[in-house]
């Protein structure tokens, strides 16, 4: 027999952790890091089994989450919202006001779903951590117009090993050994299914993430970065429907940069992509990352904008489409669709598949996944079919708006 | 902005790969190694843009499969059935006879269900490689039993990396330096998914591997392991269900080694753990891997009583369930275990994940998944409900048979 350490299944899952987090860029690159990292629950198994509360100290990075009955006024740390002098302890730092634009943008968000909707209510749930950070995830579940919706935000304090600080500074001479880097992250992340068939899914994700200078590597800089992106899933093209969500998209990056759209664009093309089907999820917007080459304030306006172009570009669509009617054909379509969601997300999304390794709050993760999800085998479309073209686009992806 | 290796979503993905699957272990450790390993499909790409043909040579290890209108008398290379004074080039070689095992396995699985089914019937496709190796994947979907049954066997001629044999050998000097090494692996996978929640999902895979002796270090040895197991996945627990189908496994373990079944049993509750739920996909089996401290020909033989063993273990459960009346609720639950089942199938099951990072046939390495599934947000059973005890179960391992 192979030692005990090659043939263990949990042994060879565990360990792919610190190779496959290496840098501080695949931290920031999660898409939904500031949803996702929490701890995971326990109330479940306190119900069978008292001692099985197994926190794995090799897989958390942040503390473990207490469920709130109210939402605090902030998640910031108490230091953070006060005056020391520091840049990040300032009612109006980035972080302050970061944190607000999610939670207003969270608000308007459910108050138009709900709107729209006109009968589903979102379900809340507010944890906080005893160092600070918490988050409030909200979902509606089989609502009238919406199968399942959820709009999560949340405030990280976090702790990187310092190989990840080092491995993403530009220059490294090897002379320094800092020790690990705290971290803040703070995001709103969001997917949103409708049940309607020709009505597209939608999902968006902001953040904003941000490293403590390191406490023994004096004049080691504090860095800074903003990541996310707003991208449309439909199961049938209508292509006025793909162009005015594009058009919003485009607006928004164009009011900062004119390179923003085509580049956001094809970034977001090739970040949802699944490998295995040579595929994308569905038709694009946009997606950024690892964003700290431009200005900070632009681009903590630029994401505030982004955020706030979701209302205007998805819910116009959904008005139109909600009460389209459809057969069990166009509905077992975007089952198959949903199926290729849950593939792209559980395989291939840093967001998720960090948040699963790490211990994460799994509810809030994985409220991503669609309410159902089909698989068929070696399912082809007709060729020149409804069904063909969405297949179509999201092997080869277009250019919406010229 | 960061170097784009740090910062490109695909490099990050793909760099994963060396990492991961950089010991011997983890590649015999794939539990569908057989079934999946294959190519990305090209026949749905060339009706949409003749070169989009894109082979990542990087994440390949093996050759590209082409369709077969008929089955071949076998999958292994010329050279393997003739006589060429090699232990393995002879027709009674254990390469030889493990895939006349698999293959009439697959026939006596397949026509088993048919017969319980009493509607549905296979679908056979059946594929080659220029340079050996091959597989008939067969699948029954939407039956009057089954909602979706997949039997694959499959032959593979391959080369891994140098790393990977060298990790694996006990002892590493360090002096040695061979190329890549050619592997053969051979194996049978199956889960079958029926219609009724009552009636259990099971799953099994048997499997050998062997690599060539390595042509560039003279003396290096040529290895060997088996794998596999079969495991059982209800929604809903009867004792005497369970009860029979883990003393069928037991039976089969006992006629060769008393050690095996308390072994195996316990390996495959480690095995199926879906880590970010604290809980198992199901109520397990037996699942076993590397094996090579026994003698090679009571390996076979055990791997040959096991997969015999399916038929017994699985049928007259199905037959005794198949027309339970049900509810909705029952049906709800049973989808929602199937989210469990995805979860677990494209976050940590080595096969799929390995087959879908290394271009297999994807219809068959996901054939695996449920033809729908459920995600509900924040799911709990009321404690002492059918649904709870089968959870229960899932957290806290059991002992069915004394």
């Amino acid at each position: 027999m192979l030692p005990a350490i090659l043939s263990s299944p949990s042994s060879s899952s565990t360990s792919t952790f610190p190779l496959r987090y290496s840098s501080l860029s695949s931290l920031t690159n999660l898409s939904s890091l500031p949803l996702t990292i929490g701890c995971r629950r326990t109330s479940k198994k306190s119900t069978h089994n008292n001692c099985s509360i197994r926190v794995q100290a090799s897989s958390r990075m942040i503390e473990k989450e207490t469920p709130e009955t109210e939402r605090p006024h902030t998640f910031l740390r108490e230091s953070d919202e006060g005056s020391s002098g520091d840049d990040s302890s300032k009612p109006n730092s980035v972080r302050a006001r970061f944190e607000k634009m999610i939670r207003e943008v969270q608000d308007s968000v459910c108050a138009a779903l709900e709107d729209v909707d006109g009968g589903g209510k979102f379900k809340e749930d507010v944890w906080s951590r005893p160092g600070g950070g918490g988050g409030i995830s909200r979902v509606l579940q089989d609502g009238d117009v919406f199968e399942k919706a959820g709009v999560n935000v949340s405030v990280v304090y976090g702790v990187m090993p310092p190989e990840a600080y080092r491995a993403a500074r530009p220059v490294d001479n090897g002379d320094t050994k800092p020790g690990p880097i705290p971290f803040f992250a703070a995001g709103v992340s969001s997917v949103i299914h409708p049940k309607n068939p020709f009505a597209p899914t939608v999902h968006f994700n902001y953040r904003y993430f941000e490293t403590d200078a390191p406490k023994d590597t004096p004049g080691a800089p504090r860095q800074w970065w903003f990541g996310g992106g707003t991208d449309l899933t439909p199961a049938y093209i209508f292509e006025d429907d793909v162009k005015h969500f594009h058009s919003v998209q485009k607006g928004a990056c164009d009011k900062f940069d004119a390179s923003f759209y085509p580049r956001f664009k094809k970034w977001c093309d090739d970040y949802f992509y699944i490998k295995h089907r040579d595929e994308r999820r569905g038709l694009g917007g946009i997606f950024f990352d690892d964003l700290n080459d431009y200005d900070q304030e632009m681009l903590l306006s630029f994401s505030t904008e982004c955020a706030n172009s979701v209302i205007p570009a998805y819910i116009p669509i959904i008005e139109k489409r909600k009460d389209t009617p459809f057969t069990d054909e166009h509905k077992a379509w975007q089952q198959l669709r949903r199926g290729r969601y849950v593939e792209f997300n559980l395989v291939y999304d840093r967001g998720t598949t960090f948040g699963l390794k790490t211990g994460g709050r799994i509810e809030s993760i994985l409220v991503s996944l669609p309410l159902s999800a089909r698989w068929e085998y070696d399912h082809q479309p007709v060729e020149g079919s409804e069904e063909w073209k969405l297949l179509d686009a999201c092997i080869n992806p277009k250019e919406w708006i010229c």
